[in-house]
């Protein structure tokens, strides 16, 4: 190879280059951009996107962990971490209906005596009837996923909202992740397809649309109403995308919120989807936190619902509402990750589709089946989620008692790590309405701020790096999200077991006096 | 809305001009194109990609099953799918030691009396270390994968290429497949990037490629050498990528092969290396049937192997072997889907990363953390497929002779598929030397080829119609995953039940007989 050594000269510096615009690590060396893969190849659209939630504070808290480990001396003795929604790693059990079913799955000859465990009839009835709607576990589904899921999924999905759906429209994935991800695939296909997203906003759809080189545009949640939506933010962020060249396709909504936590009024669902339908923009309604909705808020009203309410109004002669009834395009997305069933890591998942012209169904088939199929196991487990037992089967008092005490046992820490928040020095905090959330404000002092630009980093940043230091919390800072300029936030689900959330409110409490004091 | 109407129209135009080149169904109307989404403005890169395994195939086939439930008098009672490896789905058992850890893990509530099924201790031990490895099977695991289970993969690697391994390389994925997507993802920036894959090949790199508007540039396997890999049609592929203005930037092979079944011998395997390290070529080893080899076939040697192989070389003074070494980059892919172990529902797989720096892996990971994690069973599955029960341990006798039945089975279907297939006029067959699958040659009548194209589809696929119409039997044509202009193949498993084979391959053949007399 007589022209390596030149082209070795080219490409080392074509990193130097990159080095600076790339979130790079600081092991980059000159010496490793002599190899064909180096991350001045890496495609810049990957090297561009952002995902906060196991970012940099993840990264330090790891490092800090280790030092646990090997008995450092530190000023806590664990690490809490607050950064994700992730509720069975903070303590929260799984439900016991959802686990005996998925075991006798895994391992069928437990189906036979003497094996058989002393089980509810119910959950041995679910298992013989799942275990008989596919080859195996063990095996690939259709692309799609498990047709009995889906006709249950569907028929969930009728109770909720009081109208038939159609297993037909249903897909099941890998988490709802999954789905988000194949969808806006199908839909940007470069700088000129703009996405609607909120500010702040949980960071897939900001990933998924630089990873994509699509624009986002953030339309901001108001803090001032409990992080409202407003037609007038969304039409200025729609035109703001026009005004750059970009024509819209779609507008993410979050509901219950995440990171903010709010739970839309059901005439702000309303008002959306007229939006979207109007507008031409594909309705992406992120609805993973449904079941979670805390006390006094409004009480969560599907965009499916809301769907099916405007055809109804077009059907009784609303000319307008059929109108736009026909031409609104929706995708709902939920999971078994969050709710009061919170399986995070067997990754199940659906997105019912409404309004989807068979061509692009077959598409989002096509996508689906180069992956294969998402996995099985989380498919029955979305199954097991959308089909609880139900009133005089054997496992229903057990069931509606664990699902009691989670979403009791969440809007009493919901509330209690927002009273503890709101009454810090510094720090302001919006009602708890739902998601496993809360957005705090923080209203850093001026000497802060600056010691966070010398530092180099977002003043949240600082803020919550010195907070995980000093006592172990993990949270995210609200830079990750996106929020008003000159405003500071950070992220903290609200999620640690109660007889640890106290000890966790002292530590953040201890923190904030000092910080406060130091920097005031 | 009043510039609504030209709108329309306009978008309706576009559908029209861009179906003939779409790969759409013909569901497609222009009543769909007035919605905001519809075909037409579908990313064209998501249109352009197919996935022959799961395409027109499995779909008539699906139509012909609902024709067959309801009753119809067809001349075959059911479908048998020889289209996919999906070992499970035809009545492979799954592995008792796997399944069994796995029950207990989903519901630990199981390993205490008096709910304990009367299981050999070490599936006991086996749960109660993996359950204590993460909080729970419920909650989201790191995003390279549970630390243990990493640790596990890198010991099985060790063993096997009596080298050591290191965790720290390793990612655990949904199955292979997610592993290889988001690797060229990273690698594949626009069609000035080049990948190299066999032809024939295991559809998945064209459909990514496709996907990433990368640039596929094939290179032959010869049919008459056992589907042997050759040096100089290697550099062929790599010049014509180049010509086309292309930088080649990795090297994709598949060993044993799919859909062709061969096992590269050592010295093929050392000399792809050295092509790929000397060419500055990432190379990407899919070796997820590295337990699929039969017979008399070379036995598996892994990329890694010989990757150890070149460094130590070096080490002994080679100071070519030494040069090469330093610039190899290697991906090797594995999963729980195939092997003995046939696991596909479960997607568990995992990558090994040499040579790949570590501000690259940091892009990897952040990758992998836009979907949090794979699937924390499939995980657990991949931990159990690496570790199985160990000679002396209570499982061992069972899971080593479970482990022979599958293979031995294997190696018999494998041998009489190819056997049978050898003896019909007008297929031609190589020997079966690993994975699951035969892709034996159509030797077509002319007039059948004439057939095909006044019918508008390709030779092959017209075969494969007629032999699903005729038989029940689902292969996928070869023009699926390429072949010689002017040769047509198809592909098919050979994983049906012994008791089954028969059947189909006696079907198979009145089928052939009949094709073959009406268009000689």
């Amino acid at each position: 190879m007589p022209g390596a050594p030149a082209m070795f000269a080219r490409l080392c510096m074509l990193c130097l280059l990159v080095q600076n615009a790339a979130t790079a690590t600081n092991e980059t060396s000159c010496a490793s951009s002599s190899l064909p893969l180096h991350i001045g190849v890496v495609n810049t659209q990957v090297r561009a996107a952002s995902y906060a939630v196991r970012g940099r504070l993840l990264d330090r808290a790891s490092e800090i962990e280790q030092q646990l480990k090997v008995g450092a001396e530190l000023p806590f003795s664990r690490i809490v971490k607050c950064n994700i929604g992730n509720p069975q790693a903070l303590g929260q059990k799984p439900l016991s209906f959802v686990r005996r079913t998925l075991s006798l799955m895994m391992n069928p000859e437990l189906l036979e005596a003497p094996l058989l465990p002393s089980y509810p009839v119910d959950v041995v009835e679910r298992a013989k009837e799942y275990i008989g709607a596919v080859p195996s576990v063990g095996a690939y589904s259709d692309s799609q996923g498990v047709a009995l899921i889906r006709e249950h999924v569907a028929q969930f999905i009728a109770e909720r909202d009081g109208h038939p759906a159609d297993a037909k429209d249903i897909f099941l994935t890998d988490g709802a992740s999954a789905g988000v991800k194949a969808l806006m695939q199908l839909m940007i296909r470069g700088p000129h397809d703009a996405v609607l997203a909120p500010i702040p906003q949980y960071p897939l759809y900001s990933a998924v649309t630089t990873l994509l080189n699509g624009t986002l545009s953030g339309y901001f949640l108001d803090e001032a109403s409990s992080w409202g939506v407003v037609e007038p933010e969304l039409r200025r962020a729609l035109q703001h995308a026009r005004d750059g060249g970009a024509a819209a396709r779609a507008l993410v909504v979050i509901n219950p919120g995440n990171p903010t936590g709010q739970s839309l009024p059901k005439a702000v669902v309303q008002m959306i989807l007229r939006f979207a339908a109007a507008e031409g923009l594909v309705l992406m309604a992120d609805e993973v936190y449904q079941e979670n909705v805390y006390g006094e808020a409004p009480p969560f009203f599907s965009f499916k619902a809301a769907l099916v309410g405007l055809r109804q109004a077009g059907e009784n002669g609303d000319a307008e509402a059929a109108a736009l009834a026909a031409r609104a395009q929706l995708i709902s997305f939920h999971s078994t990750s969050k709710g009061f069933i919170g399986e995070c890591g067997l990754r199940g998942g659906y997105f019912e589709l409404q309004n989807i012209p068979a061509d692009v169904r077959a598409q989002i088939t096509k996508l689906a089946s180069i992956s294969l199929c998402s996995n099985v196991i989380g498919q029955f487990a979305t199954g097991l989620m959308v089909r609880p037992p139900r009133s005089g089967e054997p496992s229903y008092e057990e069931y509606v008692s664990e699902r009691h005490a989670i979403l009791h046992s969440l809007a009493k820490r919901a509330q209690a790590t927002a009273a503890a928040l709101s009454a810090l020095p510094g720090i302001s905090c919006n009602e708890p309405e739902g998601a496993m959330y809360l957005f705090p404000q923080l209203h850093l002092p001026t000497r802060a701020i600056e010691a966070a630009e010398k530092a180099g980093v977002a003043a949240d940043e600082f803020y919550c790096l010195r907070l995980l230091e000093a006592t172990g919390l993990v949270v995210v800072p609200g830079s990750g999200f996106g929020q008003a300029d000159g405003t500071w936030h950070f992220r903290t689900t609200f999620l640690p077991p109660e007889d640890q959330l106290e000890d966790v409110m002292r530590r953040l409490a201890a923190f904030q006096s000092e910080f406060m004091a130091k920097y005031s």
